[in-house]
């Protein structure tokens, strides 16, 4: 809570640090204000270097879960005061990482509400595009391999378009964590190639039938009003989990 | 301090909070990083409606000093790691409400390394720009009558252009604090009427022989890239922070 008794946002941020800013602009822009003293309270932590890659112990290229590191930093959110609390990474959301985050949650009696992204932009999804039925997801190996989303979405009833594992990794995780060219190693500017592996990302889904595109990384958020899409609805968790922030913060 | 023991950048947000948000973004584009875990760890702490105007305090409009508010703020951050701290708000540098912070982080024991924006600012100019001589500063009407912006400056032996009362109040403030076309009051874009009146006041300072424009309040950072400059050199006090911040932190 703040001074004046109302809900704190508390965001995890740093994975990557720009997804945890995303968030919070996106907050931000999406509350109506006058004055400075019309916005919410959010608090943004963002220790990157402190919490191992998700994908990497998705993939069990790495042993140590981040799951601990999240859960320390949403501590610290609530120690600082925050009561709603957001991870700004989707793969985060993969059950094998978020389970352990909620069991840490438990054993040190917290008493934070957090949100689920992928569970709320699904959601989202359902309730403003009824009609659509078949939908594609961009979003980082780690995630496509968990199933997070290919599963919240099978079970509301969505038929899902897979890439390839190729294309997954040789495109789409690409576009995201690329040294050189990807978003990550490029919080300044969208290179030529990030914007080349963004546009063939969005044909496959194009050419396979999506009705809708999900921007299922944190990291996507700075391309949708960059990139066209082909008149095809694009949903960006990020956008998502903001409107779910802000929702809860204003009961 | 982070788990890796490097030092943690903390961040008194909300002031406006889209002037934290800038801060922490100039930081993250000025690390030289590939990778999530590259980047510097930071807490971006915004309280916008615990905070009360800092300009309203210094005009006599408002009796509790920001002060209180922002040294609480500044022992939250502290208490969750942060070692080096920036206030993203230039009028929070105005001696009657700095040196009130100073004196409560002292009682407080507080062992976290302050920056000083104006002081940052104009360090950077003398160091950047060894040719200027005079200097407009755009600024908040208490940050221009706090005269901190103007009295840094000519302690370094420049010649300060200071608008008359009249065109700072109605053209400059208004462009910053005006509730329906004004920065504060449109996040998501920079209004017809925020172009024309930031239009003017470079007119302004252009036309009284500046040879240098320091953008003097955090709000303002919006526009450095949006408008068009008359070929004077504009130096952002959220730039200039952020360099300071990422050369503490990387010592």
């Amino acid at each position: 809570m703040n001074t004046k008794g109302n809900p704190v946002i508390g965001i995890v941020g740093g994975m990557g640090p720009q997804a945890g800013l995303a968030l919070f602009n996106s907050i931000l822009c999406r509350t109506n204000a006058r004055k400075d003293q019309d916005h919410l309270s959010v608090i943004l932590m963002s220790f990157p270097g402190d919490i191992g890659d998700r994908t990497l112990f998705l993939e069990n290229r790495q042993l140590d879960n981040p799951a601990f590191r999240i859960a320390g930093v949403i501590k610290k959110l609530e120690d600082a005061g925050a009561d709603l609390i957001g991870i700004a990474c989707n793969t985060s959301y993969s059950p094998e990482i978020y389970n352990v985050v909620l069991e840490e949650m438990k054993r040190s009696g917290s008493r934070a509400k957090l949100l689920h992204m992928p569970a709320e932009t699904c959601d989202h999804l359902k309730s403003h595009f009824p009609g659509v039925q078949r939908v594609g997801v961009l979003t980082t190996n780690g995630t496509y391999q968990s199933g997070i989303y290919s599963d919240l979405l099978k079970s509301h009833g969505y038929s899902v378009i897979m890439p390839p594992k190729e294309f997954q990794a040789g495109i789409i995780h690409r576009l995201i964590y690329d040294e050189e060219y990807g978003l990550k190693a490029n919080p300044r500017h969208i290179t030529g190639e990030a914007k080349i592996w963004y546009e063939k990302a969005m044909h496959f889904f194009k050419d396979h039938g999506a009705e809708a595109i999900i921007l299922g990384c944190t990291d996507l958020t700075v391309l949708v009003e960059e990139c066209g899409i082909f008149g095809i609805p694009v949903i960006d968790s990020t956008e998502c989990m903001a409107m779910a922030l802000i929702r809860e913060a204003c009961v």
